[in-house]
């Protein structure tokens, strides 16, 4: 093996969540341990007519722009100027192969090795994997009930880091569950033009709320902020069709850096994902039907684990996406709960997956959308079974 | 701007033959530029069954696994063992997003900033932008009508340079339109051997031969061999479906690499592809008529530039692909054709595109498959105006 092969292997080292994946395709686990939308939530058949009247014409079928297929850009944009000051043009928006594409890109754009990088603890294993591949140099940032807590970044900032950019999940986060609030938003968005760094706000769940929807966007408050989103998590995953919403001197930079990287997206998929993202009254109408299954999800998740791990759990209160946090008072090792939970057929991701270098031993994160609410309710029982085992 | 985003502005420069095609997407314009399939001879109608099938089950929606959707990595392992000592296994194939993201990955994987690649003058600009963008040091090796001339290879290694990879088109090359002989495939496989280097064997273009087939492809002689191809040429573009076959320590490495940079690929598109190519007798017959029709444009463009320019041009003999390479015996600048070209409504892509430095001021590239023979035809006569404008 050469040398760099090597040390690729060793810096990159599979994603936990993924190996662990495989490991629990098993159909007699219950996995609560991937970040899947459920299928029969997804509108395959609306897809299917949509991919049949594509394939009709033979725009279909041939390569796109760089950039992706412009009435594509021209719907992102729209929807992304709703929340915005002033409207977005579609020129600003740059379609990927998923939002982990417009990562990918925007780090080999912005970063040299040894580049300074914020990210929130825990993190985003995706945003943290294209971060190494970068070797980049990866600071944390906590979170809390409110986000990303912004007078820690600020704290960094005055002891002289200078960061080239920071990352945050700024709604229903990936794993913690939170939702940086509207003043922390402001904050981060002076901050980010005080100091000169880029955020890069990675949306992918802003969609799918329960109570009521998030705060305005951090790219409504400042021009240092890149918006990524994609339509896995409320349309389909297979469409691998995601965007950042970025200034033009950044949109350019990515497409020159796309080119080599996969010439263009599909013309297919992203055609049927600009029909479904345009027909407004139908996406409202299975926008509100996948947040009300999946909030009722959410609280059947919620419930059984109240009432199973009282007060030796403490979880975050779910106000939407996929994913429910929980702390373990009393010591347990998720870790080692996670062998005793699979021993039982049921399966999380341990809270260490998503620590930047050690942490969260106590802590585990919960997918409560790829399952009915009675497979989570059995799910929780057979994690009670498995935590009374260690104990 | 940042320092690294204009660094990299520069270093990437968009590519010459991408921008050009956004001015000659004109519908009035004659574009023998791009290297596009004809929308024509595109299977839609296969494909729009094949997805409508997929998309009547819930496997079509999610995400797949990072190396590919396992049915088409057999199925492509089956296609790569045919012309191959020992059978590959589809642990060996990783599918990507079109073959170009197999060529970037395959970079990040491989090279390091000032690592030596060795490519054919002149080269695929898909490879240059690759390389530029891992800052790689680029060699070169020119070509004749035998394709890659392995012995000025074996002097530059003589020489005492180590490259880390080597890159050839090996079948129908484009830009130059030539095929790598038995013997120098042989030679190169016995070279990577001696100096432990890799060969990127990139061959979207082996399938549409004309006369007969090209020969054992590289990687039949060696496994220092990583061979590329994809659906884009045979089935479609838009599938955005190509693979990698590498020995397994790369195939693993580039899998994490493939994690950090989109996650997987599309679980829809990918299974139309395996159920296309594992199709036996509509694949057989879809070959048998795409190498017919793209055969007799083929000739048609000979023909036609034969009889326009006689011997001012020097073309090299087409026996497959999508590219004619014409070299301009008369010492015409086809920078300076292009213009003239242009305004008669016809256009081409100058040689200094795919000039890794300097050079190929003389020489243009067509491409036959987009148009039918009567176009081409008319492309040429357009041509012969222009290039007389300019005498």
């Amino acid at each position: 093996m050469s040398l760099v092969l090597a040390r690729r292997m060793r810096a990159l080292r599979s994603s936990a969540i993924r190996d662990l994946l495989t490991v629990t395709a098993r159909p007699d686990v219950i996995s609560l341990a991937g970040g899947l939308p459920d299928p029969e939530l997804v509108p395959r058949e609306r897809i299917r007519e949509s991919a049949d009247r594509a394939l009709s014409t033979s725009g279909s079928v041939q390569y796109t722009e760089t950039a992706g297929w412009f009435g594509l850009r021209e719907v992102v944009a729209d929807r992304e100027s709703v929340a915005r000051p002033t409207a977005v043009d579609p020129q600003r928006v740059v379609i990927t192969h998923g939002s982990q594409q417009a990562l990918s890109l925007l780090a080999q754009v912005l970063l040299d090795p040894g580049a300074t990088v914020v990210v929130e603890e825990p993190a985003y294993t995706g945003a943290l994997q294209v971060f190494r591949t970068a070797e980049a140099r990866v600071l944390t940032v906590p979170l809390d009930a409110d986000g990303m807590c912004t007078d820690r970044l600020e704290e960094l900032l005055a002891s002289g880091e200078r960061p080239v950019l920071v990352h945050t999940v700024s709604n229903f986060h990936n794993p913690r569950g939170v939702t940086l609030s509207s003043v922390r938003r402001g904050r981060l968005a002076a901050l980010a033009e005080r100091y000169g760094f880029w955020v890069i706000e990675d949306d992918p769940y802003g969609e799918i709320w329960f109570g009521g929807p998030p705060p305005q966007p951090v790219a409504a408050h400042s021009d240092r902020v890149i918006r990524l989103s994609s339509v896995s998590k409320v349309l389909a995953p297979s469409l691998r069709v995601g965007w950042l919403c970025a200034p033009a001197e950044i949109c350019a930079a990515v497409e020159l850096v796309k080119q080599g990287a996969d010439l263009c997206g599909s013309s297919l998929t992203q055609q049927v994902a600009a029909e479904l993202l345009a027909d407004g009254p139908w996406l409202a109408a299975h926008l509100t039907r996948i947040r009300a299954e999946y909030g009722l999800r959410a609280t059947a998740l919620s419930d059984a684990v109240a009432a199973r791990f009282g007060d030796t759990v403490d979880a975050t209160a779910v106000g939407g996406g996929m994913f429910s946090w929980l702390g373990f008072r009393d010591g347990t090792d998720t870790g080692r709960l996670l062998a005793a939970a699979v021993e039982r057929q049921v399966a999380f991701v341990p809270g260490p997956a998503f620590a930047v270098d050690d942490g969260h031993r106590h802590s585990l994160r919960l997918c409560f959308t790829t399952n009915g609410p009675d497979t989570l309710r059995e799910a929780v029982a057979r994690l009670g079974d498995a935590h009374q085992a260690l104990t």
